[in-house]
C-alpha cells in the first residue's frame, strides 16, 4: 500500500555556530494569573526574561508546576485556532465522560486529561540571543480550569 | 465571541539564583518491573537518585527507552485520577480500534499510541537540591501492556 | 478495586561513567523536504549528525519549528504502526470536525491539533557516543499537512 512508507526527498544539513564560551545557566519562575479556562500567549513574557539574561546561544526550558495547566506552541495568528484547539481537548475529555474524580466540579478531571495529553515541559533553543521559534509559532499557558488561577512556570536557561 | 482572546492579569517575574560554579552533568538508569497496564508512581525513585548526587540547581530529564510505555506529571493525590486517565486514554485507543498492527494481541497497537500521546521524555528543575515539582505533582511511569514488563528509564542531570 | 494502585515489584539503579571533562554545546539545523501526510523516519539523520560532532555522553534536544508538524519517537519495525497511529491522530482530529480555522483547507486545523498532542520538543540521551534508544525506537518526522513541505529543526547538543 503506497503512501505509508514515506521516504524525504532531501535533508540539508547547517551548522549553528554556538561559540566556545563557558557555558552558565540561570534559572527564574514566572507566576501568571489566569482568568479561566483558556489559551494565554506568554511568547513576550518568556522573551523578556530570557533577553534580560544577555545570552547568546543555548537552550531554554520551560516547566508548569500543575496538574490542570499546561504548555504548549501553537500558531498565534488567528484566534480561532486557539478555540478548535479548546474543542478538540473538550472532545478527548468532555466534562459528561463519567469520571470517577470530580472533588472539585465537573471540569476538574477533564483538566487533569488535557494536562496529559498536551505536556507540563517544553524545550526552546535560543540563538544569537532570540528565540529559535518558527514564523508562526507562539508560546501557550494553557489553564484547563473554569476558575483563574494562579499559575507557576520555571525557567531554565544553559548556553553561552 | 468573547472568552477566547485571553489576557494574563499579571506576570510575576522571580529570580532564582542558580549560583555561579561549574556546571557538571551525570547519567543513570533505573529499570522498573512492572506488573502490566497502568500507573507507577517514581518520584521517589528519582528523588533518592538526584539526591545521592549531591546536586544544587539544575535541570533533571527523564528518557523512557520503549514504544509501548511512557512518562507523565500527574496529580498524586487521589488514585482514581490515573484510574479515569487510563479510561482515557483507552478511549482514544481501544483495542477494538481495527487497527492493523496486532502482532502482540490487541494491547499491542493501543500501547504505541497511548507512547505517543503522553511521551517518552520529560524535564523537571531542581532548585537547592530538590525537584521543582508542584504541590500536587508526581512523576509516573505508565505501562501500556497488559503483561508485566521490565522498563528503563535514562536520567541525565545538568547543573551545579 | 485491584488493579489501581500500582507497585513496582523492584527498582534497579544503574550508573553510567559520563566522564569529568568539561561540558560543551553545539547546535545545527537540518532541513527535511516532506512528500505531504505521513511519518518520516529522521533517526540516521539525527544519528550522523551527532557521530559528527565526536561526542561522548550527554544530551540531545530536537525542536520543531512548525505548528503543523511535529517529532516523535514511536516503533520502526513494523511500517503498518505508523499506518496506525496516523488513523489514531485523524480520530482525534477529523477533517469534518467542524473547526472554525481553514483558511489552508480542511486538513490545515486537524494539522494543528496533532501537532499540539504529539509535540515540538524532544529529548534523547546520548551514551559513549550513541544515541540512547531502546531496540524498538526510532525518531519521527510526523507531517499533518496533505501538501509537500520544507521542515526545519534545531538540534542541540549539551556534553562530553
Amino acid at each position: 500500500m503506497s503512501g505509508w512508507s514515506k521516504t524525504k526527498k532531501s535533508c540539508e544539513v547547517w551548522t549553528i555556530d554556538s561559540g566556545h564560551t563557558q557555558l552558565t545557566q540561570s534559572m527564574g519562575r514566572l507566576v501568571f494569573m489566569t482568568e479561566g479556562l483558556g489559551f494565554y500567549e506568554v511568547t513576550n513574557e518568556i522573551r523578556d526574561w530570557s533577553k534580560s539574561l544577555q545570552l547568546k546561544d543555548g537552550l531554554l526550558t520551560l516547566f508548569i508546576r500543575h496538574t490542570s495547566a499546561s504548555i504548549t506552541i501553537q500558531e498565534n495568528a488567528d484566534p480561532t485556532v486557539q478555540q478548535d484547539l479548546q474543542k478538540a481537548l473538550a472532545n478527548v475529555a468532555p466534562e459528561d465522560g463519567g469520571w470517577l474524580h470530580s472533588y472539585e466540579g465537573p471540569d476538574d478531571m477533564p483538566a487533569h486529561i488535557k494536562t496529559m495529553l498536551t505536556g507540563v515541559s517544553l524545550q526552546i533553543p535560543v540563538v544569537d540571543g532570540e528565540l529559535d521559534l518558527g514564523t508562526w509559532q507562539g508560546i501557550y499557558l494553557i489553564e484547563h480550569r473554569k476558575a483563574p488561577h494562579r499559575r507557576s512556570m520555571t525557567l531554565h536557561y544553559l548556553g553561552s
